[in-house]
């Protein structure tokens, strides 16, 4: 029972299924890479039991069979190869790894060791691989990472018959991105942030096939299936705290405006919110900061706009830069008061929306 | 008091004092960075109390002083500063940092809180700030990290007046590099391997000047001045442990061998000074390793030389891999026997060798 398949393959479809295997667990199973062989594919497998996946090779083979072995030595042997074929020998016990003058011998393990996983017969639905990827890279940063409300810790996917949106908020800040299409699927879930980390590391291009069931999303494309363990529980409506009037708004370059927040934070006190001021008046904006080693200031000329001549508001200079990193070019920021939630939107991809909270102040 | 100065030469300049003071320390004015501005240049100084480093910038000034600030705020200020140009305004208790649109201050400390610092006047020797570089870097690897002999935890440098070798060895391996050139210092000297890190950082090209005193060396050139506190002690004679008699020995190409047992060693045995095996028969050198998860094996073509026909023995596959490092090309890798040292040159570089104490075996 061998079979031949280029090494570089072979590494990238390993490399998808390595990163969610635990070195360790209290199930020794899960820590195991299981290797399916049939008439004319290799496939891999593995969980975490928040997500499983599996990637598939093209691979000609006489015979059929279920093997398994731990993952992260099986992956170092084979990111250490010298060859650019690999022969894989299946065998009593044992699988040969050999490739060039390199031999090795993995010890197998029971295959029925591996908790079993099932992908989904039917996919009701599809979006184009890199518009998922898009939203949710937009929006991953504004989630909690330690929340009294868990469900703060997911982004939440809304698939309605004509839009797919991506949010995620902790709270104090808000992001959002829309798709101007339908998926196929209608329902509001929740997919945990390490979850949405590894789906955009696994999707590339092309189309990818969505499918729902019991708690559980599912991607597939030619080369993976991955099930995702959803959260449970909704998000609060967040429409209802987004304003909607704006006394004062700028534009402003994203870039420019990012690198100096950044830059007058320096000075901003790390233990009070890293709290930077802004002071907007005459289409000039003065960003100041202050703390123990002293003060910072920056003032940028930007366009004015809006009913009011001046307003001054302190942020978390984190949230700000957050918010602007995925973003470029020139960006709209409105104000719709001293400690009223601020929006942020960019002027060419208006699919974009943040929403920062200012700190309290005096 | 207003000095201008160009962005980069500052940063470049402040990185090389400021890598080396302490974030927190029980002494505070360890963690102060002094600035002395004269008539021509403005001069960084900088302390762990194990080396002592100052850097020069050429600046006009109208007036001299000396002042003092936390390094680290200070140096994350230049990092981020907008503009090419940085005008630094020493005032009263505060210094401004502007540059473009920016403008920071910072507090201003007592430079009499930083412990006081001199360098020699006189300079008895000097080299080529390459070959000095080179031969640490060498032997670097091979220092002590943790070993009841504290010596082992620094780099020896033999000073003649015929040659200049540089050695670290930690008991179960050895490396030295020979410069076939004299410093104009004749002595033995044993720099902390922390120290060398920052002495390889420091050095570029041209030459730089040395003096020894009071347990101390001191280096400079038109750029920097440094003192490094020497270790206290005497290394063993460790001539006496490099053999000279070699039933076997391979001539292999440094790179090959290294890839070779590094992929090898995936199965070798953490836990058991990860140990992979050689055998060399009729030009055929054979590594192995066996762990818990597996076994593997490659063979290399090798040109094989001496007495015997062939040699069984056993390595830390982190001590070949750490030996190989430095070199490429061709190498000579010889034998003395199955527990006694092996002994690592370079064919095209001469001046480096390695020794190796393989593990006991059987």
């Amino acid at each position: 029972m061998n079979v031949q398949v280029p090494k570089k393959i072979l590494a990238d479809s390993l490399s998808h299924v390595e990163r969610i295997i635990p070195a360790r667990s209290s199930n020794p199973g899960l820590s195991l890479l299981k290797l399916t062989l049939s008439e004319d594919a290799l496939t891999l497998n593995g969980s975490d039991m928040n997500i499983d996946i599996e990637t598939s090779i093209q691979a000609d083979s006489t015979t059929e069979g279920t093997f398994a072995l731990p993952a992260h030595v099986f992956a170092q042997v084979v990111k250490s190869l010298p060859g650019e074929l690999v022969e894989l020998v299946f065998g009593d016990g044992e699988l040969g790894v050999m490739s060039a003058s390199y031999a090795t011998k993995l010890q197998l393990v029971d295959p029925s060791s591996v908790p079993p996983v099932t992908f989904p017969e039917l996919y009701e639905g599809s979006l184009e691989a890199a518009d998922l990827m898009r939203a949710l890279s937009h929006v991953r940063y504004a989630t909690a990472v330690a929340e009294y409300q868990a469900i703060f810790r997911g982004v939440k996917l809304e698939l309605s018959d004509s839009r797919t949106r991506a949010v995620a908020t902790d709270g104090f800040r808000l992001a959002y991105y829309n798709l101007e299409i339908a998926s196929g699927l209608e329902a509001d879930i929740v997919i945990p942030a390490r979850s949405v980390d590894e789906i955009i590391k696994l999707l590339s291009d092309g189309e990818v096939k969505v499918a729902l069931s019991d708690g559980q999303l599912s991607l597939s494309n030619g080369h993976f299936r991955a099930n995702i363990k959803l959260m449970e529980g909704s998000f609060p409506d967040y429409n209802r705290v987004i304003p909607n009037t704006f006394p004062v708004s700028i534009t402003v370059n994203a870039e420019t405006l990012s690198q100096a927040v950044a830059r007058v934070a320096v000075m901003a006190d790390k233990t009070a919110n890293n709290r930077v001021d802004m002071f907007i008046r005459e289409g000039t904006l003065q960003i100041t900061a202050e703390g123990s080693y002293g003060r910072s200031q920056e003032a940028l000329e930007v366009a004015q706009e809006g009913t009011d001549p001046e307003i001054a508001l302190a942020y978390n200079a984190k949230y700000l830069i957050d918010a602007l990193a995925p973003t470029s070019g020139d960006l709209q920021l409105r104000f719709s008061g001293t400690s009223s939630p601020s929006v942020l939107s960019s002027v060419k991809d208006p699919n974009y929306l943040a929403m920062v909270v200012p700190l309290r102040t005096g």
